[in-house]
């Protein structure tokens, strides 16, 4: 198959008009405006309005996009154009995949109700795909594909926790957790995290001192073990182990959100691909693959490694808990889209097989390699080595840039006035990214816990969505932007 | 456009095995089982095990399907087999539309990230569709896509309902919200309906008695005004207008869910299609329509009309509750799979257009009346009629038998023993059924209160999923379990 690529135009984010989805704009002034709903709205959501990072994103365009993680259209295996609608759906009837076996789910198959797990032949795929990669060491698991990765969040925030619940995650976090968490009444209790990832000594520590009579200790660990957004750390093996028996000695269920696993950065990615027992064998083990007792629920996407609009990804658990997924799709969107899921099939079953994915999720790999060495070593070039500090992350598509707001000029003179302080830094800075034409993401948006007292300054860079060839430039208006911000000598 | 028929045995659902699903089987026996978690689950899901009607739905194969209202094949505007994939989407890069206008909604687009509301040009036609059949006085209005209606459902009862709370609905309902509700915590509050639907006597006497001191008020009124599953019965416009105000006095919502709307049985049926605002005037008015305040939300599927698969519909209402949809979206399943959205963009706006969708209604609605004059006649011919009895519909797919209890043999010598006597009755009715090659559903599947101490017994029955020269042959076997439990002359 070409990888040819979508043009960049063609990629962009839809800007969302609102006037597009209100009556037609005639009408106003000519009939009476709706009664105030709002005594209507539930306890959930009366005071709930959607994700600020959506929002935010929303809002932007014509930057050089180092702020939102959603890949550059060279990173996903379509070939370019309207014209070139995937070629594997263009089979002729009764079409043979690569085995020669006729393929067992058809268009009308796919246009008719699914079912709650997923089209068999597809699920099947995938749970050969998990043994594969990860083998887990008890028997009942089971695979159900979902509507992506924040909607199995939801359903899992559904499924295992109470309003006025507390959960566990990494201090700095994915937006969707925080955001879903507060629509659900849980608590984000924040575990430190440092450049291998989620602290085991920090978790141990927070769960020993627990005072079961005050509040209910945690029972769902919430984690994204590698490339983790925002930090871009990846949790040694070590880690894992150490994370894993504190969740056996306290009972915790791991949510292992995953959707960067595939991307390695560096070495492994230079690896063949197309032994996928092999590759398995250069990643570091997931917690899937070391979950003895079943408290593990994975969820792997589509949107990082295939493409996001076909919304759909897939959770791996206990069967006990792929039922309950299962049973929760009866209620809300009964399936995934049957067209996303034909697609899906026919790439994976009719064209790739095992070995075609490894070797798709290598190449894949290389890139990134590739875009993430271009902007740290622009990193290395412009950011103010004395302000700004990062780990190189051998996983995933972020950079977590942190600045030290000690060497703010006017940190002496204002005193230190913790968060709020820092958030006029970080809009400034922002500001005039943006104003020299960069988007970057603030690190303010990522805090588990708002109401720190600590004074935190950061910034996340994804190297995903830009042209490989504007990463460095991005990174050189953002460096500037920090350093005319701290009075640094070479600002612009 | 063709409109060839896909081959029954292709659209028949996919029957889910397990096994498909769980680990390899050779793993049973040498790995360990998970751990018990159940109680790790929340009070909501605790005891939710999915739908019961789906769960009846998947064991069921090799039958004359009079049951599920899954429409056959031929009700569809798809043609036959993987080769014709939909042709509107072999078009030429840069492919311009009836009107000659490029396409604003590439593949390109379809693959990567949507946004909550759906994507503006195929938003903007559902729009002038709602603005040319329904055209509600107020102004602010809006549409929003979803996956659904039954995930649509499930997100109106998040916003507007809390554990506890009570809703109106029809006495006998779509076991969805029978089942959202009893998974929201939610109480259904059952309203009697007659041949013309909904009483809105019955509905006013429920609020004026309403002892606020025991419990709140019902806030929310959900109803499937037109073809009403399982009843099949279509409010009249003088119906509606007077439930309208009773809305207005009480402060209800109403959720008008009305995925049968276009499904005209009878001479309107037979009316020219082609243009959109003569063909609302034959349509009874809708809810939506006669919203002075903005206190409907309707719900529109393409479930029954276009393709279940697509897992996609609308739902229009005030911009207040439209908002709150579109945030539940970002939190959720994001947006509607892209590949959905490009197929039903390409169908309305490039090849269709409005007139295009009316005329394909009204195919539609020919389609089903000839379905219709069959079955109705075929139970003429068949049922008991001193036992049986129907309500003719004018929309929709469904015949809801009225078994006469009274009439059966043993119910003297039993005595009336209530909803468990009947249900045993109906058992037997439907084994028997089943056993001879016909499968309908189950009456009881719809009563939203299980309680009920009337000794009641239904069958409903669908002319949309059996092929057309099968439906009397299934009229005919059902018939004859009904003779055999009543000891008629003329059983088998």
């Amino acid at each position: 198959m070409a990888h040819g690529a979508l043009d960049e135009k063609e990629i962009s984010p839809i800007v969302q008009s609102p006037v597009i989805a209100t009556a037609a704009s005639s009408e106003v002034g000519t009939k009476p405006k709706a009664t105030c709903l709002q005594q209507y709205f539930s306890e959930e959501s009366r005071n709930f309005q959607g994700s600020a990072l959506k929002k935010t994103t929303r809002l932007i365009s014509n930057f050089l996009p180092l702020g939102t993680g959603r890949p550059h259209a060279e990173l996903y295996p379509w070939t370019s154009g309207d014209a070139n609608w995937p070629t594997f759906l263009n089979k002729p009837n009764g079409s043979e995949g690569r085995a020669g076996v006729p393929s067992t789910y058809t268009l009308a198959n796919a246009l008719t109700y699914g079912t709650a797990l997923g089209a068999p032949p597809l699920v099947q795929f995938l749970t050969e795909h998990m043994r594969l990669i990860h083998n887990p060491p008890y028997q009942d698991w089971a695979v159900c594909l979902t509507c992506g990765s924040t909607s199995a969040l939801d359903i899992i925030f559904r499924t295992f926790t109470n309003r006025g619940d507390i959960i566990l995650a990494e201090k700095y976090s994915y937006p969707g957790i925080i955001e879903s968490a507060a629509l659900a009444g849980v608590e984000i209790q924040p575990v430190d995290l440092d450049d291998q990832g989620l602290s085991p000594d920090k978790l141990g520590q927070i769960l020993d001192q627990w005072n079961t009579l005050e509040r209910p200790k945690p029972k769902v660990l919430y984690t994204i073990p590698s490339g983790q957004n925002p930090t871009g750390v990846t949790q040694s093996q070590e880690r894992r182990r150490a994370i894993y028996e504190i969740a056996e000695r306290h009972g915790l269920i791991i949510v292992e959100d995953d959707p960067y696993y595939f991307i390695q950065l560096g070495p492994n990615a230079t690896s063949d691909g197309s032994n996928p027992e092999a590759v398995s064998r250069h990643l570091v083990p997931s917690y899937f693959s070391i979950d003895k007792s079943g408290r593990v629920i994975r969820l792997d996407s589509t949107s990082k490694i295939l493409a996001p609009g076909l919304r759909a990804g897939w959770v791996t658990a206990s069967r006990q808990v792929i039922d309950k997924y299962a049973a929760y799709h009866d209620l809300t969107t009964v399936s995934v889209s049957g067209l996303s899921q034909i697609v899906l099939h026919d790439l994976f079953n009719l064209q790739w097989g095992q070995e075609g994915f490894s070797t798709w999720l290598q190449t894949l790999s290389l890139k990134y390699t590739q875009r993430r060495d271009i902007t740290v070593a622009a990193c290395h070039s412009f950011l103010p080595s004395d302000i700004c500090s990062f780990v190189i992350p051998d996983h995933g598509m972020f950079l977590w840039i942190s600045i030290d707001v000690r060497k703010h000029p006017m940190y002496a003179a204002e005193g230190h006035m913790g968060q709020g302080w820092c958030s006029q830094v970080e809009d400034r800075i922002l500001t005039l990214g943006l104003a020299n034409g960069v988007q970057v993401t603030k690190g303010s948006l990522f805090f588990t816990k708002k109401s720190s007292k600590e004074a935190e300054l950061f910034f996340r860079l994804t190297f995903a969505a830009a042209k490989e060839h504007d990463l460095a430039e991005g990174v050189r208006i953002f460096a500037n932007a920090v350093k005319t911000e701290f009075n640094c000598r070479g600002s612009p």
